[in-house]
């Protein structure tokens, strides 16, 4: 699913500045089947993964004889009632959280999407993007098509149906041969489950088994921990798995690629306790610290974390460094979507409300703070302020991940080139910027040093600008395009201009 | 636009008894062009013609660069506010509101249609419903095409969006050619306006025009008093109106059929002051009255209506019977959707919440009571029992239309042959079940009386089974099947089978 | 209940300028007892009495050892729903509905009061106003007593409380003796209900009896109705009814002054069908209606009323003119609280929205209009301006009472003197404002011959500025005071600087 | 301010374990004068102190003239909006948040309470409770006073209402000298600001300086960090602070008794960037860690906090044990306030949905977990069975505090004693019960080892029933009565009887 470029944080904006100064992973995707309470273990699934998505969320059940479906903005928690889930009825379910931004919650962008077509009715959620989304959707306008949303899902949908195979599996195939880019994707009829990731595996997919029998699909592991679901196996890049008829059967349709999984998930994206790509994401982070500190080394008193995202690495930071680990930032736990700032503003407004720094920890001491990227700068250099004005005598920044320098087209809502900060400047012109009086960013190399040997099968293009899918030169201007559309809500929309 | 037959209104049931017996109108359209505040008209307009749809509205207005839009669930009074309304910006708009049903609002179905393909962005709205659109739709699916709702409207964008043709206008009327049944329809691009009313021009679409300049088309003319509009003239059955730079354009396309205007517009459906194919409706009903007395005198002491749309055909009876007109029925103004009967139920409870019988009124009077039509018959039973509960020492019941024996394919939510009392009963057995001292009903010819002549140009299929266009053997199945939907909204529910 | 004084109508305002232009009931107030399912009938009764009152509802049953309460705002219909009726458990429930006011709709004004004082719980809820509230309040607080809203209820409770009789009935009669003015209350407590209505008489309260037992007092017959209870009679002015252990006791403990129960009632507050002051009030209006006709007949070819409360009246007149009574102005029945106007203004929009006229009824005819009341005049000008419009040769306006001169401080909101139109101008004066041909209003005496006699027991202080009880020079001030007060919602108050 | 006990832990049932089995903090308080945007500081300080409330919240400002009030259910961040705070207009607010609990949840209940009295209007906020509340009420009850919500607040009012000294300060003193127990207190009228703490100082309250003028009392300091306000000092036991014309005046107006500050604010209520009673609670917490380690070592691998609020005495811990630091148990940061269990329901599902525990730290490991208290054990045991399901080969706990064996009658929400594991098992039958390898909990003494000396000046009576105010007998009946108040409003349920 694909979703415009992050919000421009403005300096003075208060709103959310903490999280908009990240990369934002896109939507999580969950399937069960053979469970008599497939759409309840959805739900669940779905909540656990609320951190990939938090705009919307939907699930669609099967009864065996007709679709069931119940989308919504919001949290699962509000989307989703006792009645509803109890409606749901049926033994395999979809489901679907959508990343969050500002302007374009859209109900009908919500997903899963249900349609009818030439073989009954059709439910999909989708993880990702397609690269060639555009040139497929102007294709298919030319033959006739209408398109009633902005969701890449939507352009494959019609792939399957115009599809002239038939069998479902066979049309699914048709369709993501048609298709590039990153992709984890459900489908689910009447009678039938398919789970699809792309060949790259780029996004992570990961498959579980329940001891009561029966089948899970989801984006992490900590989905299968909450619903008791045993973990099997990755879906492989490039694997189609079907289930139908109590079975599943696996597929590889398509010629094999070299894998190229997303480095940042464990940056920061998923669930520290989910295991992604074979491994357990906060000991991948803790070892990014420890390499983060063998590798830049500082005279300092304490090493504090950006927390939480920055909280594994600086426990491994400051276990390799021999440094005491504090919390020298204490996160508020009610953190709404707004604030009202007084007009006589309050410095560093947009980080304080979020996140207080100790001064009875940090006053005269030299601090080593640890975070997982910059992405502007604009935020970070609020918490250096911060960390300062609490009596901090030094502050060293580092960073467990290079420099962001690329946006990412495969899933990943991230600013362009030129918001940027480490696309603008260099180390030093960003410490300067920062106010920091040290900074230091993870080596590449250094950010490989947990596989303990060579690092294939990684996708690291927004440190490298290595995309390993020739990307449209007209793609970040959709991005653009897609953002700067002129949306309402709730159940309103502005169709943009077609340019 | 197809909505499902009615639901199954049960004796033991209070929820909306009232207006379940009767036969629904589905929908108003309105569209206006040339006017610098055309969303702020078209939400008037719709306001005005709420009488004809209150499940949602939606108002798509166009700045000539893009479409803005903008749909909601309830009355137009709850869909829209002044902010939406202002951002709703442009010179043309146009908009919907859909007949309410108990069990699927639902947003999807909510019109405008709004879509993208080849030719750019375009907003539809329908009043009505194509009788071949399963066909349709089913060469459609076989082509490849993907469906989102059930309402034909979809079909249609579908075979414009299909057209070769090189303009939007050509693909209009290339797509309606391909449909047959009864609508109203207007579209809206980013530059253009089209109206279109069905060769048979079986429900009400008129045409005005601003003194200050601009068009609006509308169902019926209580909208064009609202927004000060002048009367120009009905828009043909089988016209279409092309509004475009500025002008106006009449088309006729398509061969010329007999006119079979909706005789029940006039019975029941439009707003007593509104002039609908010619004539107001007011004026039409008293007349209506006025040969029901004449048809069946009765020997009697006051002439009360059914309030609110029996009133004028009560005062034509009353009139040309020389006795007293009362209001012996008293309606709540406050009816909500929902009443919560006490377990020790209340006698006539459905019909009580809404309408109280005056005892100092009746009470001991031979009381004769019009209404307009009896479709199940609980409701006129429950307000035979009523009156006569209030003292009445007779009541004779005077419908002002002929029995209605059959459904209709055309744009009308109607129930099905079983539900029909007149299908099943003669008059003496519906007489009986309703408990009344007589009933009459207002002779097939004498429902054209108020035309002073030969009265071509109508379809009265409801009162004799003569459909001007040849009915699908599974269209009734159809509605039923509509009806059946599995679809969860948020506040709506999932339709029970109707078994 | 004491609520103040009506907003001032702004010409250019379209909001409510059809229902401000009038004078305004007060509350209605409903007592069930010896019914198990008291809640749901006392809920049932506020339904059917939803014309007194809109801002607000609260219903508070008691189980025979607890009371359990529950209020909100809005119509009944939202504010209660099946599960709330339930959980309001026991055999006797008190309800009351609130009239309502743009600024003032706060949840903590809304009644039954509940307080727990010396002798347990106590329930309150009231129809009317003290005159010397303010007087007993000052008192009060001199004494130590701290006030929580602005509703003279609770000075009531705090004399109930203050009292140093043994039980409550004494109680209620202490407090009582000490305060003047207009009041039907209700009292409940765990196991007592109590009625009481003023020595004058001034608001309407009839006692009904159940088939199956038990007891109701209520506002007006038309909540006797819908629940099925048998009317029984008045509850006579200044007697008190007491519901203990199965039992009603009447007791009389007051000194007994002249009857005045408020024409106005008569004239346009009770609902029609209801029985009030032992009188049906449709046939009261239609009496008012044709004595207007006896002392002012015009010349003319239709009489219209204004839809609806001018119904009845209109009815009269046409009867005893022998002139054709026809529905020139259409009510839209899906009138909302706001309309947005477009900039390039509307002519009339605030009537228009709720009203229609007839071209087709009224063109070339000389008209009657019939209407109740004339408050500020503006609305009245509309109408008349909006009849002429639409094509009618003269627009005679005729008013079912005399002129309204003088505020009402009795439990009524009225505008202050300087607003009532009446008051500054003659009645040649208003014709030339209201733009019409002739303006008649009912003489004095006419709005007594309905009786066929002499006219003891009325105030009609709004016409004469007759007060039955002397009106502190302050009373007029008061209800400005509070009506300016500024108040926040919901859930909110501005607590006003007592000067 | 007084609320009842806490909802009883259903081990089946999933809502809200984790909170509900702790000890919970009952109410902050802030109050801000001197300032132009008093009640956006406000506001902030609210949002800052939102832990130790999330039922509802409230300010009051006075703009010199009048008080506006804005009170509402949820969190500060639902109750407030731009509007609402810009109208709050005044250079002096006063705030409330209160406890949240699931029955009882009133507007009524949410303070300020703003009440009008012989002096003019009065707003009144409060943390704490009167154990001689019922007594004083009694008897003001026995004198005519009138009672609306259950909050010990509503008495004090009273006697300030009813003192007979002639200012404000005069009043509350007189008022305060009447009651016992734990308070924070704040008033505000027209033109006065006072806070008052009790002479025990149970509950913490600090007063700030703004740079630019102005004062600010709150509860805890991490308010002051938020608005920018510099810490002066705390309001000290027994001291009440006037501000009026600009001017803070301090009182000592009352017999100087021993100190006695709730240690449990250490243990677990405040945020660990608070300064309380003199001392920053993280570094206590980390102490308390420490402390444990020495008094109860084990051999173990790893040393994991129970998040949150576990983690800085887990720090301590494994600085002391020279033991690996871990995230064993990860926080869902999503969660709602309910969630939907499955019929086939899920191991330890309560606890799951909040925390997950990682099987790639924990498993094979000899796991030491850190809680700060184990109130009823159903939580603790679910996390030990939990921990182990992850693969931990043994289990030790550790709690950072003695057990809790009596409740707090000063303003917190304890269980009853028959409730509290620790008054019914020793700390061997708590072991077996939580299914743990060993247990221990930190010693009498070895809780106070963070002063470094004796330890005068607290209230332990949690963990050794050494009540410094003499308890009333009937105070726990008490909490069980309020309890059972039978009350709905919107949104809110009826208390069921806790047998």
């Amino acid at each position: 699913m694909k979703t415009p470029a992050a919000k421009v944080d403005d300096l003075t904006s208060s709103e959310g500045a903490l999280r908009l100064d990240r990369f934002h992973e896109e939507c999580a995707v969950v399937g069960v089947c053979g469970q008599p309470e497939a759409a309840n273990l959805a739900y669940l699934s779905l909540y656990a993964l609320q951190h990939r998505g938090q705009e919307g969320a939907g699930i669609v059940s099967s009864n065996g004889q007709a679709l069931i479906s119940h989308r919504g903005l919001g949290l699962v928690a509000d989307v989703f009632n006792e009645n509803i889930v109890r409606r749901l009825a049926g033994t395999s379910a979809i489901g679907h959280n959508r990343y969050s931004t500002a302007g374009e919650t859209l109900l009908r962008n919500t997903q899963p999407l249900v349609v009818e077509f030439a073989l009954g009715s059709l439910a999909v959620c989708h993880n990702g993007n397609f690269v060639n989304a555009d040139e497929v959707r102007k294709r298919l306008e030319e033959n006739g098509s209408i398109f009633q949303s902005n969701v890449d899902t939507e352009v494959l949908v019609h792939l399957v149906a115009g599809s002239r195979r038939p069998t479902l599996i066979e049309r699914v195939i048709d369709a993501l041969a048609q298709v590039q880019g990153a992709h984890c994707l459900l489908f689910l009829s009447e009678d039938e489950m398919i789970a699809a990731r792309d060949p790259h595996g780029f996004r992570p997919l990961v498959l579980g088994k329940f001891a009561s029998g029966g089948w899970i699909v989801a984006s992490e592991t900590c989905a299968l921990d909450l619903v008791e679901a045993e973990y099997v196996r990755e879906v492989e890049p490039g694997e189609i798995l079907h289930f139908s008829g109590g079975e599943m059967r696996s597929l590889r349709p398509f010629t094999q690629v070299s894998r190229n999984s997303c480095i940042f998930e464990y940056v920061y994206f998923a669930r520290p306790d989910s295991r992604v790509f074979g491994r357990n994401v906060y000991e991948v982070r803790k070892e990014l610290g420890r390499q983060l500190a063998r590798e830049s080394p500082v005279e300092a008193d304490i090493v504090i974390p950006v927390p939480d995202s920055g909280l594994p690495a600086a426990l491994g930071f400051a276990e390799e460094a021999r440094l005491p680990f504090e919390m020298g930032l204490i996160r508020n736990h009610y953190v709404g979507r707004t604030f009202i700032e007084p007009q006589e503003s309050i410095r560093n407004f947009g980080v304080k409300v979020k996140l207080n720094a100790q001064r009875d920890i940090l006053n005269g001491k030299r601090v080593v703070v640890i975070d997982d990227s910059i992405v502007r700068g604009t935020t970070s250099r609020k918490l250096v302020r911060m960390i300062r004005a609490a009596g901090a005598a030094e502050v060293h920044v580092r960073i467990s991940a290079p420099p962001t320098i690329s946006p990412c087209y495969f899933g990943v809502d991230t600013p362009t080139h030129e918001e940027l900060i480490a696309n603008n400047l260099d180390v030093e012109g960003i410490r300067k910027y920062l106010l920091a009086d040290s900074l230091a960013y993870l080596s590449q190399d250094g950010l490989y040093s947990f596989l303990g040997g060579p690092a294939p099968g990684f996708c690291d293009a927004c440190f490298t600008r290595n995309y390993p899918v020739s990307v449209n030169h007209d793609q970040e201007q959709r991005q653009m395009r897609l953002f700067h559309a002129l949306e309402m809500q709730p159940g309103a929309a502005r169709i943009p201009p077609r340019s």
